[in-house]
């Protein structure tokens, strides 16, 4: 229940609070003051202060926070230690990097299955999951019901899965296409990863910037 | 200067204006009104005429927008048209996915030159690009004067690199690495992509949704 008072622009920064505390207790930091964060994360002393205020406040007058309770808690209302079962679809380049490159694991979810319709792929093992043939994906969630799909797949293909997925039972997707799913379906949880996008707002960063310096 | 009075959050939006209005141009749709627009995008109609005010607002009272121009119009101020020059540090994993996925030549970039530490990866061709020795961006920079560095590389790595490649002259990033660039450079062009961030914030939704399902 208390997560429902926590408000959108403050979830959006506990997973960057939760990897500097990590990085902070992987030091063996067992303590740290408001102000020492703030300079480690850019930030001032009065946000991070109001942000984790939010969710109880860990924090004392004079000794400052627990690095590794106020990170427990950080990940307890991010859901990390929940595990959600996830399957990927779309073994391409991107997805073998997302199958090989993210610690799942660390971040809330078991990558338990990877599917394909590319022949050449089906059958190869990536990161200890064998590449299993899109036709059996349906069988697949009937008796694993997983919770989440990663979708490394092209736009025009993505709607009829996602459709399918849905289906089929999931309602949460890390979205790597370019296919809207939450405007299709508004009850369904949706976290997208638009790579052309982040490219073309650095391009429109770098330009910016070479205007003002010929200006 | 135009574009120093559009504000952050419309500059955010226009990425995805671009993708929508590029995908109603290879549809054949010449024009298209405010209220059609939204619907498509899952907007309001006053949310994008109020967006593209911002820069000129092509849009006419019963007519609506041109969608050529206006698509043209976005891509000017995002700065497509620049192809400016990038290098790709790591091609690991998620090095390769970018260099292979990724169509740099529409958002704005060249891909010139990928550079690794893997002997094993060294001399290998990825999307018409022979991977080199890390020893050789120094001189590459050098001759080239490249735009823009692509950072695919772990994070206790990225904080060497990154300084090497500012004294290197280049000073904006694409950065996939957990290293926080704009910390310690605040004057370089920052765009970073947190796939973990994002994962944990999946993980939130997801558990968020659960925790109202059962109550």
């Amino acid at each position: 229940m208390r997560k429902e008072i926590i408000s959108p622009s403050v979830v959006k920064r506990l997973p960057r609070y939760y990897r500097f505390l990590s990085d902070l207790l992987a030091k063996g930091t067992g303590k740290i003051s408001s102000g020492e964060l703030s300079k480690i994360m850019g930030t001032t002393a009065s946000q991070i202060r109001q942000d984790l205020n939010c969710f109880g406040g860990f924090g004392q007058q004079g000794y400052g926070y627990n690095v590794e309770i106020l990170r427990d808690e950080i990940a307890t209302i991010l859901g990390l230690n929940h595990k959600y079962s996830a399957v990927l679809i779309g073994a391409g380049n991107l997805g073998r990097a997302i199958a090989n490159h993210i610690a799942f694991t660390e971040k809330g979810f078991t990558l338990s299955a990877i599917f394909d319709v590319d022949e050449t792929i089906i059958g190869e093992n990536m990161n200890g999951i064998v590449v299993e043939n899109i036709d059996k994906l349906k069988d697949f969630c009937k008796k694993h019901k997983p919770d989440v799909a990663v979708l490394c797949i092209p736009k025009n293909v993505a709607e009829s899965m996602s459709k399918q997925l849905i289906e089929y039972g999931i309602n949460a997707f890390w979205n790597f296409s370019h296919y809207d799913i939450a405007m299709e379906y508004p009850q369904v949880s949706v976290e997208n990863v638009h790579l052309g996008d982040s490219l073309m707002t650095l391009c429109y960063k770098k330009t910016l910037t070479e205007e003002k310096e010929n200006n």
